[in-house]
Order: structure tokens, then C-alpha cells, then sequence
């Protein structure tokens, strides 16, 4: 399945509030607003939650992480046979939070591929990101570790890195689309993030955390517009 | 969530013909079979299965693996509270194929007690046993590595094994229960399992991987009683 | 070889102040205060540099971790087998900057013994210290992890998980020592070691980072006594 | 330091044939050849022996591995000040049997640089090469991994890969050289290496595992002019 762009990806990571029978209420509101507006929203789950969100909502399911094992004898590892068997259309791989190995990504990609998964790497400079750019993944989303869940934009604190992605990715490999995450918090760094020649973005605690997240998403994806 | 014992505990692992649809397939047979003989049998589906098994039956769903964080900025990972919200009863833990640092299954078993959860450690021979055994899990489960998933059972190829696990953790953690598990196939090897002490069998291929999975889970809860 | 104890353990860890040359100097002070004194002072340098200090002085030198693999096809690892032909007595094992599986733990106990080298397996709290105790190292070293490179020792911040490992070790498996360590900086500190049942401590910046290391080396060993 | 090609680079492994005294002695055999011949070999010795090696040969001594920590606090581990102290010129990274992640990788590129430090990344095909050499490391040498420690070598089994990853790095960054490995014995394979476009070649068992090792570093050598 190929990525749909230009995009808000929602990575529910393991926080209380987006687990368990929030993942599934979270995933219903991204739906809804989705379908409301037009815009491509996609959620990527706590894996445990996975198969239950992918089977309850129409808009694109991503795994947060894959192992590079195959399906057989791999006890408490998520393969890619197992998350397409849930319903997943993809998966986020090396987030800041799980980092994997290049071998693995290059490996991972490949995978994907033949099974018709989609993959967004995550980098956090300009560097690892052609680096994984190069692998030739559906997206590579760059966003800084140090502002990640933080209360700046990215687009704000460091356009620069969004834009030298960009331009360093469309140079060797324009088949790559970039994202950008790390602080997103509404409509005008969405925006930014388009202007910047970004494909969309990728944010969590923005959206896990607020009090209204329906309210949060209309804004966000009132931005890709 | 206390363990319940003796018990058969299947677990998945990642293989395709328990995966996805196939997963919640086979929970549902294990459960009938739970049903109609009052035997405990347990399942631990593939991390990516697990909220939509443990929302779909009514028999104990074990995780096959947590990582030792907290639920919150850990994308990609599986914590504690994420499988507790998927409905989960408790989790294996040091997995052959997904072995862990001691101190991480020291601080697991703290954790799961806290949040109700039960463990079950597996290991490799009677030495790492009773070192986990040490630690105060709901119980080991010992499996020689070379016999998982081959065609004869532990109970046949290694009897001093299991017994020797038995004795040692009985003499210094009477409180924590002993399964033995790998080439597990029938009433027979439960039965021995029983005889040689422990309070259970933890398989996989032999279930997973049989034609008729409902004949062989009958046939192994026959062996329970 | 056998453990000699009382002991006194200094980890060099990696610091600038203990690499290389300065790993080599640092050792010969350690030589020449246990010659002096007659107390069993033994060194663990930075991996890069334990052939060349285990060549060049006679007291016991140590490695900071094995890895569990045998030697052969095993590029960028550190095996038993080099450690013992690069002239080391023993090693430490599972630091808690460097944390390893339990399995691994077992494994690699068992291949020092083959191999007539001693273990000391590091450990966080009395729990672990049992769990570890129980596959029959030579020695555990319990070290609180917050206390690590601080300013107050364990045995004045938390003297009860010395005497807590020392007699649940002493229960189980009496064969085997108990150290301590974290935050030890002289004399009061070994000797309240010694008094709570220890066998002696493991400490690493109280002598790296001192400026008159001898003198340093001299207090402590004065506590063995 | 920066990297001199081409060059023949001796990977020792962990072989108990290149351990402790025998490390020093094959160090000092190659010293020998490279400086009758004139050749460049490099040698990279198990991790333990690196400081003895060093400072006992006068060629460039590199490491097999380094992990991506500062010194300090890192007990257990390798630095790249840890190794730069030991005397090395540079150090192999994410060797087939050592893989490391991407992010890893290109923070010890930048560390490596900023110490004067060489770098070598061990790659497994023209996609991870070029990904790795997008990072700008020294050189990435290619190795199959089913080719490693074999009797054929990659110049013969797989030419391909090594012409499509010198013309994949050139068209990219031309800086950045390309070493080749796997299987290579004698003369002949290093003469097909620079024909095929790389800048020398990058061995273990060839060498260790020779009877005559000298005779095999004197045929290689030749293979240079």
C-alpha cells in the first residue's frame, strides 16, 4: 500500500491515554476528522493495540516499530507478515525511541516491499536522513530528539533542518517523500512544514495529550490545506 | 491476576498460521476447548494480536514479551501498562528467542505485581531457573532451547531437567510454580510434565502447526486431569 | 584463578583519566600500594587497554565485561579466550553500565570456570544479588545504581542492602563473596564494608578522579585491615 | 589520521591464533611485509590487545568496533577516546558480526572526525553502501556476509557487488573510498579488487588462519603494485 500524501501521521506512542480502549477512541476521532475534511490522517498505535485499531477504523493503520525477523520462530517479536496480517497499511521504523540498525532498515525496507507495506524511516538530521533516503523507504520523517515532545515546532525552533532534508533528499533520491516532526502543535506549523517542502508531519503528545484532541486534529489538518 | 494452575499454555509466536485473523481463530478454539473440559489453557497471540484476542475471549491472554519502560516516550515498544489496557491477564518473559538482562526481570516482575499482572520467566536449565525463581515470578518455565520445536518432547529427551528444576526451586521458592515446555506434542508428554512435578506445559509448533488444532488441544487438556 | 579476598576493586571505566597511558600509570600506583601494604588490590582498565596493563604489572587485572560468544567469527566482541590470553585473571560482569542477560550471565560463568578465570557479577539491589549468587559466580558486587559516582557511600546511605545481600547471599550459596560499592571514597568506607559482612568494594572515580591517587589507595587499603 | 590506500586491512578477529601473544606476533609479521614491500597493511586486533598492539608496531592499528559513548561513566565499553589513547589510527564500524544503528554510526563518524580518528564502515551491499557512505566515513568496505570466512573470494563469487558499489559511492561521494572483503586469499583477488575499482581489500581467516602467514601477507602485498 503506497503512502498517501500530504499527511498527518499520529503516533500514539505508549502513553496511558492513547492505550488500550483510548487507542481505539483515539483512532475513531483521527477517522472522523479525516473524513470530515478531507485530509489523510494516520495513526500508528501502541502494538499491543494494533490488530484491534486496524479491524475498527477506515483511514491508514501504521505499527510504531517492526523487528527484523521473519514470521516462524520469533517469540515476542512484531514481524512484517504479522503487522499486514493485522490490517496494518505500513510502519514508522528507527524512531528516536527505537533506533534499529542500518542493515535492518535497508533489510526492513525490502520486506515492506515485497508485502506491499509502506515505510516511513525516522532520522534526526540531515545526514542519517539521506543516508536511510537512499534505501529508497516511502518517507523519511526527520525530527530533531531534542525538541521531541516539547512545546516548539520543529518548523520553528529549526526550519533549517527541514529544509536542508529537503533539498539534500530531492537531489539523490525524489522518490523519497520527507516528513518533519518534533514539538507540532497546530494549523500554522503544519503549514510551515508544507512551505518548508515537507510532505506533512509526524507528532504525538500534541494530539495524545490534549484536553480537546478533536479540536487539535480540525486545526492540524485545516493546515494541509 | 493470579496464575492459574495446571495449565497449557500455547503460545503463538509469530508464525502466519496464528497471526491476524488466524490468531483470533485459534484463541477461540482453545477457549472452546477450556470450556468443555474445565481445563486452564492460556494463549499468547502475537504482540500485534493482543487487545484484539484479549477483547475476543474468555480465557487468560498472555503477552509473549514486555520491554522494561514505562508506559509514555517509548514509541515502538510493548510496556507493562499497555498490555494490562489490551485486556491482558500477565506476560512470558526471557523468551529463548527474546532473552532479557536479569535486572530487567527483576524490575518486570516488581512492575506486573504492582499493576496485577502475572509472569511467567522462561529458562534454559535448572541453574538460570532457580536464579529466576529467586526473583519471585508467578512461575518458570523451563525449555531447553535445542528441543524447541523439534519432535520430541522434554519430558522424553530431558526428564532430569524438568525434575531437577522442580526440586532446586522448590527447596528455595516453594511459592513459584514450575511449567516445562519444548517438543510438546500430546495427553502423554502433559502427563510425565505432571508426574515429574511441574504444573504445566508451555507449546507452540505442536499446536499451531497440527492440522487438527481442536483434536490436539483435546488430547493435551485429556492429559491435565 | 581463585578470587583472593578482602579485596579492593578499581573500576577505571573509560575515563580519560585511566585511558591508555594513564590506565597503564594508574595501575603500577595500584601495584606498588598493594605490595606495600599487603592488601589484594585489583584493576579493571578500559578494555582497549587490558593486555598491555595485564603485561606490565603483577597484581590481579580484571576485565569490565565479556561478551558471550566464543572466539572465532566473532569481529568487534570481547571472548573469555582473549581476555585470558591477554594475561586477565577474571572479569566483571553485567555492570550496571553494561547490563547483560541472564542466560549470558550462566553462560559465561560457566565458561570462566572452564577456563580457571574468576566472576564478579554486578548487581542493584538484594533480589538480583540472590538471583546472581545462585549460578555460582566467585563473587557479587551490589551497587545501587543512584549512588554510582556520587558523593556518599552505600555503606553509609544504605548500609541495609549491604547486610540485606550479604546474609539472603549467605543463606543460599555461602560459597560465594559479596562486595559492595558506589560512592566509597576511604577508610570509614572499606571498614564499614568489611563490617556489614562484605568481603570488600568495588569503586571506580574516588581513585580516578583523585589527585593524589596513592594517597587514596593507601587510605582505603588501610580499611582492609 | 586519515586512511592510506590502497591498503590490505587484517581483520584478526577474536581467533585464539591472533590473541594476546600471538596478536603481537602477527602484528609484527605484518609490519614486517609492509614495510619490505612497501605495501599499506593495516591491523585490527581483538579489542583486549589493542593498547599492546599498538604500541608495539609501527603500521596503522585499528579497532574492530567502538560503541557510540563518551568515556566516563561507560564502564564496559570501547571509546573512541579509549582507543585514540590506546594508540589506534581509526577503527572498523558495523562489522558484519557487529552491526550497529544508522544514528550510531554517523555520530561516530563526527566523533572520529573531530579526534583525527579514520573510519572503516563494514557494509553487506551496494544499498547499504551507498547509505553509509552518504555519511562520509573514510572508506565502507563490502563484504558479503554469506561469502565471509569462505573459500571463494567476493571478487570471484560476486564481482557485481563490487563494481555497482564503487560506481553507486562515485556517483555520490567520490571522497569516500571503498575497500572489499570476504573470501580474499592471495594475489590474484587482491589484483581483481583494484581492478574492479577499490582501493585494497579487508581479511581475517586468510591470514590467521595460514599456515605461513607470512607468505600469504607477501602474495597479498604483491597483489597491490
Amino acid at each position: 500500500m503506497s503512502l498517501k500524501i500530504p499527511a498527518i501521521v499520529v503516533n500514539f506512542k505508549t502513553y496511558p491515554e492513547s492505550s488500550g480502549k483510548e487507542a481505539l477512541a483515539l483512532a475513531k476521532i483521527c477517522e472522523q476528522v479525516a473524513h470530515e475534511t478531507g485530509s489523510v490522517i494516520m495513526v500508528a498505535p501502541p502494538l499491543s493495540d494494533l490488530a484491534l485499531v486496524a479491524s475498527s477504523v477506515d483511514i491508514p493503520v501504521y505499527a510504531q516499530h517492526v523487528d527484523d525477523v521473519r514470521s516462524g520462530n520469533t517469540t515476542g517479536h512484531v514481524t512484517m507478515e504479522n503487522i499486514r496480517a493485522s490490517g496494518a497499511s505500513g510502519t514508522l521504523l528507527n524512531h528516536s525511541e527505537r533506533r534499529i540498525k542500518v542493515a535492518e532498515i535497508h533489510d526492513l525496507i525490502g520486506n515492506a516491499r515485497a508485502l506491499h507495506m509502506a515505510t516511513i524511516v525516522c532520522t534526526n538530521n540531515p545526514g542519517v536522513s539521506v543516508a536511510c533516503a537512499a534505501m529508497g523507504p516511502d518517507a523519511v520523517a526527520v525530527e530533531p530528539p531534542e525538541l521531541i515532545g516539547g512545546d516548539i515546532s520543529v518548523t520553528t525552533a529549526n526550519p533549517g533542518i527541514v529544509s536542508d532534508t529537503v533539498r539534500a533528499i530531492r537531489a539523490v533520491r525524489p522518490d523519497v517523500a520527507v516528513l518533519c516532526g518534533a514539538g507540532v502543535k497546530g494549523r500554522a506549523d503544519v503549514q510551515k512544514a508544507i512551505e518548508l517542502g515537507s510532505s506533512g508531519v509526524l507528532l504525538a503528545s500534541g494530539v495524545v495529550k490534549a484536553k480537546d484532541k478533536r479540536a487539535v486534529l480540525m486545526d492540524l489538518a485545516s493546515g494541509l490545506r
